[in-house]
């Protein structure tokens, strides 16, 4: 997903596979492998003894481990050194995968090295519950104290060393059932957070991969922001003091992202209930597995097909990517 | 490079990796790993156990040990099993990765391996020494016998049950310097080939990946013109009898994919030379690998900045990929 919309949007990617699997784990059954540090490590290694060392972003998204964490951090680091004399030429963006609405689908270690790791990336994409483990709060604690207890745990995140911070979704007390907050915020010179919310509907559909669609669709549209706002060749691709909060490059990419999502997703979600509307009418044609599961239910066929019903229909949608229309505004917070 | 043409194409891919590897092997060094035919075979497993195989279109390209042929072998068969009512419900593209200018990059098993495998696909894509090699003929035998024994040759490879083949590219005596010839051809009911050649200006610089970007670009491609002519329902995208060489739904493809790929490769060598014209002027900078080869000569680190300066631009002239140019004809033979 991260690769196919940051090359549909014109960047060349080097992609390091961090987990070899049949399919995404929504499907709750999988088969593959997982990479182990060790061959992260390889492989870069292997790029480096051919000078194939170019890149001016890292995009890192989940790991299996903590020690492959860390390898992506030898990664970065050695990236960020590479380009020491003109910092705007490296700039990572670090999605800390670590789980979602208070449960947490990797090891406890691996929360311990992002903690550790998070502060040298330059913009940070955590989810509401990734943010309170980062920042150290009590899990919930965000939900219960609104808006401004958000803005704190991203002020304390920031106190870190991190430029740019996107919290791709919060569920607050008292918020809008049917309304998705997506705050952010880059950094003044002063280190003080300018914090914008963009608000979009919510859409009654579990879909798999929009993490990373978001973290591939920011990599390209933050850079092309920064580049119209002439930013590129400061350290962070950090904006003047006198910038606000929505006009931020990292605001106007937020609307943008935002809108391809929104734009992609409804398509997603009427091409679903299209598919779902057949199940069961064509036994073997639509769906059919060959031979690999002879003792699935009825219930469990339909929970299959749902979640390939709702694969994100981004390639055949890929002009959404490129001109989104203009649907959403940042506000300061 | 498959999986993205096939993508900005608008095809949804679940692409299978069988080697995995730090960057190209034309760097001629690399790390990484291959896949195992078992590490194929799970995960095909896993697609099955999801009824994840509603594949319309199996295309399958390097494999690193004949073991792994005979496992994509295996999902090939089970694939058409599943669309035995509906035969045009299927099609298999083999791109017979063997070797090139009679130089083998594979082991012998491997070829023996194709040679069994090659009938039962619906399309094939060797290079004139693949061709030699699936045909049973000595090397370098079409080179000699020119249009007329690489016709020969195609038409035992027709005969093994092969319906579509495109012969990527053919160096004969008499053959204009400067010219590519791919040769065509798709069988009639009879099982007599219909042969077709296009002719294009052969570019001075060797580029890494475009037998992947011909494969690629031609399943779309293909299904796209058998839609027009209305195949897609007849077993192996059969044309009617009356349909002449340069009319093939083949013959259209192969017009298309050549000109998609000369516009891509003519901006990749004017992207090189300018390129490589700063070679050596910012040292560190647009090569400069960190700490991988202390001990690499100029000359070495001059092959190293070449070969990536040839890396086909293919992400960011995606619209050459969309909109090629009419430029070739395809005439019959």
């Amino acid at each position: 997903m991260a690769t196919f919309v940051m090359q549909a949007l014109g960047c060349d990617v080097a992609a390091i596979n961090t987990v070899n699997f049949s399919n995404h784990t929504g499907y709750r059954r999988f088969q593959g492998t997982r990479a182990t540090a060790e061959e992260i490590t390889n492989l870069w290694n292997g790029l480096k003894s051919s000078y194939l060392t170019d890149f001016s972003v890292l995009l890192s998204g989940y790991c299996p481990s903590a020690a492959v964490v860390n390898a992506v951090g030898v990664i970065a680091r050695e990236l960020r050194l590479r380009s020491e004399l003109s910092p705007g030429d490296f700039f990572w963006v670090l999605d800390p995968v670590m789980g979602d609405q208070g449960k947490l689908y990797v090891a406890e270690e691996e929360v311990d090295a992002y903690g550790q790791l998070a502060g040298q990336a330059d913009l940070v994409l955590p989810n509401q519950f990734e943010l309170e483990l980062l920042a150290g709060l009590e899990v919930g604690s965000i939900g219960k104290g609104g808006m401004k207890s958000c803005v704190e745990a991203m002020g304390k995140l920031h106190a870190t060393g991190v430029s740019h911070i996107v919290v791709t979704s919060i569920r607050v007390e008292g918020q809008g059932e049917d309304e998705l907050q997506v705050v952010g915020s880059s950094v003044n010179s002063k280190g003080e957070g300018r914090y914008f919310v963009v608000k979009v509907p919510k859409l009654d559909c579990f879909f798999s991969g929009t993490g990373d669609m978001f973290a591939g669709l920011m990599v390209a549209r933050l850079r092309e922001e920064c580049e119209q706002q002439g930013t590129l060749r400061q350290r962070a691709w950090m904006s003047d003091d006198g910038v606000g909060p929505a006009d931020l490059p990292l605001a106007r990419a937020t609307e943008k992202v935002l809108s391809s999502m929104q734009m992609v997703l409804e398509k997603t979600m009427t091409a679903r209930d299209e598919q779902m509307a057949h199940f069961g009418q064509s036994p073997g044609a639509s769906i059919g597995g060959l031979d690999g599961d002879q003792i699935s239910t009825e219930e469990d066929r339909r929970y299959l097909a749902q979640t390939q019903a709702a694969e994100v229909r981004v390639v055949r949608n890929q002009k959404d990517l490129l001109e989104p229309d203009e649907r959403y505004k940042a506000e300061a917070v």
